[in-house]
């Protein structure tokens, strides 16, 4: 169905066709889609066609692409996916695709809001055995609402931005007074985040049933997270200066239309949620998403997000039933992806056992927690309809020596 | 040193002279200047004077004349004291006075990242006692950083919109599952806001002596709380829904630099804070701003803002230590101002002891928490170099029946 070159296994094939911005040496940015190693620009193939869109595509974010709605998120998604069936257009966007090593990618999107929760139910039972070991592994809220909060959404860097180590207040040892340097506990968290493409009004909020309808994609998500400081400050606001630091998203944003065939049920939620968080209405609302995390090349975990006790559905229908508006460009993550066992953990944290338990990398080195020049790859993909798979992109980052004012 | 003719307690003569964003009609919005009851509109005068910075005056934020930076906004504001001084422009300026009940006015800035602190020891003691009585009243860092976290950017509201009482999930006497419904402690938090407007880099934190040049200027805010949502949902993570349905900020923006007058030293901070938020190379690092809560038109309380225990420079100097960058338009609230006693609390959770002593609003009513209907204002002055005042700007807002989805 399409007059491409694509191996039947191709990760960037029709099935993915992900949305990001690039820019060619000093031009301007816009919109491009990838397919295998290659990158569609699409304002030159939409302008050529005069395509009635074509003003989105000239654009440094995907902002007023999502603006469009989602009627015409599945038009124009179907009019690319054609310009690759149809001869008719080959020697047109032949011209157009341009090698994706001779482009540069931006952050995709205008961040706006940047929320991020804590669904998976293995990675709060971590980390409550961990930090709070005197408590219940879990808060007694945690299966009453997705528990969520507001991240910095100005430090939201695309993949491959460096990873400045941060300095900050950490305690140590017995003195209650704290200390200041470069974190020593410097960790990733491997997570999924959901792209809001459709806004709201104050004051309205969005029903479980229309949740989706507000999702336009899906990115990998990186929530680096410095837990010496983390530690140290997050009683009683929450976490602040140990993430705030930067968060790594992939440079290509996946259609949530791309996903049709990886829609699965959610593990089973008791106590009975109530009824603003209740998905019996949704068809299939949990997602068989497929993750990996590499350490300097090493594969050191495969998270599942199928395991996640809260739905994306879920999690955008508590952020607004108080009222709270989404603006285009909003973004929340999943929180750590978490599996049952040291095969599955999503970060270094659970991984090493807050540093107890050091991983092996292969190369003869071990980790408790992130050393400077690490390089972290996290990868993933999905179920898709033709029996192939839909990737999602890649988000990566590598530890760059801390700096102080 | 003005053909203006104002009463000598006018609250905005030529000390305060704020930015705000204002329309007439459908125009479009743009720069105007408060002086007494009246609206210059900036853009108007400059273009017809052939200004160099006309353009940042034809904008629906004050983010552009933001960008410019220090010593243009000094220059600015110094052009237009010249304006209101010198007899050669009494006519054109005149033509573009209008009055502040015939004009709209608007969010004044676009809001980038919100942070909100916790930097009053007073306020941060009464929540302790109220919410973890089985704990210390401080939490153990209190006193060694601005404890802060992130809100939502989104949902910054201008003064004199109304506010939806949020629904949401709070526990409800013994039983341990939580109940759905219109939140029944709705408070206020009066705050002070700082508008950030000059960026930094990613990694690169910013000196504490550097601190206040980021700072553009200074507004009045409302971080509407509800307390049973709050109290239900903040651990681990901090506050989230109880928060976001709406912080309301003042439409009038007052300089950095009309405040020279108020700056006083700060509390004694003991133990010694850490070298990068030491202000001793500070000349009087502290603010004295008296503020006031009226709620139906009764006064119920007047925080000091002098006593606050860490400063603006401080919660600057903290929020970026770890590498995070600051973006034209952040915001970063004080968290509430609370005195010595119960003249002085910032919120009704302190000033009711969480609902167990209702304070009288004089026309026979008591209030725990807010009803719909009621009506709350936040004013503030400090004292200006004439010895007369600055004026803070107002933040009101009227609480509206709830909605559910």
């Amino acid at each position: 169905v399409t007059w491409l070159q694509l191996s039947n296994d191709e990760p960037y094939g029709l099935s993915t066709l992900p949305y990001g911005i690039f820019r060619v040496g000093a031009d301007q940015a816009r919109v491009g889609v990838r397919v295998a190693d290659q990158v569609l620009d699409v304002y030159a193939v939409a302008r050529a066609l005069g395509h009635d869109s074509t003003r989105v595509f000239d654009a440094t974010a995907l902002n007023p692409l999502m603006e469009l709605g989602p009627a015409s998120w599945s038009r124009i998604r179907a009019w690319i996916t054609s310009l690759f069936a149809e001869d008719a257009h080959r020697e047109l966007v032949t011209q157009h695709l341009l090698p994706l090593d001779s482009v540069t990618l931006q952050l995709p999107i205008d961040v706006a809001d940047y929320v991020d929760f804590y669904a998976s139910e293995r990675h709060a039972r971590n980390v409550g055995a961990i930090f709070r070991p005197d408590n219940p592994d879990l808060p007694p809220n945690w299966k009453h609402l997705p528990i969520g909060y507001h991240g910095r959404a100005g430090t939201v860097v695309v993949s491959g931005t460096p990873i400045v180590r941060p300095h900050g207040q950490c305690r140590s040892g017995p003195d209650p007074n704290p200390v200041f340097g470069p974190s020593n506990r410097l960790d990733i968290e491997c997570e999924v985040g959901f792209v809001v493409g459709q806004p709201t009004d104050l004051g309205s909020p969005v029903a479980i049933t229309e949740a989706e309808q507000h999702i336009f994609g899906v990115v990998l998500l990186n929530d680096w997270s410095a837990r010496d400081i983390q530690a140290w400050e997050y009683v009683p606001l929450g976490p602040f200066l140990g993430k705030s630091f930067a968060t790594s998203i992939s440079a290509w944003v996946v259609p949530w239309e791309a996903f049709t065939s990886a829609r699965i049920e959610q593990p089973p939620q008791e106590p009975q949620v109530l009824g603003y968080l209740d998905t019996a209405a949704i068809r299939r609302p949990g997602l068989d998403l497929h993750l990996e995390v590499a350490i300097n090349g090493r594969v050191v975990t495969e998270p599942e997000f199928s395991a996640m006790y809260w739905t994306p559905a879920q999690m955008l229908a508590h952020l607004t039933v108080n009222g709270a508006s989404l603006r285009v460009g909003d973004l929340f993550g999943s929180g750590t992806v978490s599996g049952d066992d040291r095969t599955s953990f999503g970060s270094l944290l659970e991984l090493t056992w807050n540093g107890t338990q050091p991983i092996e990398l292969g190369d003869g080195s071990t980790r408790g927690y992130l050393d400077d020049g690490d390089v972290v790859v996290m990868t993933g993909w999905a179920p898709a309809p033709d029996g192939g798979r839909v990737t999602l992109g890649e988000v990566s980052g590598t530890i760059t020596e801390s700096r102080t004012a």
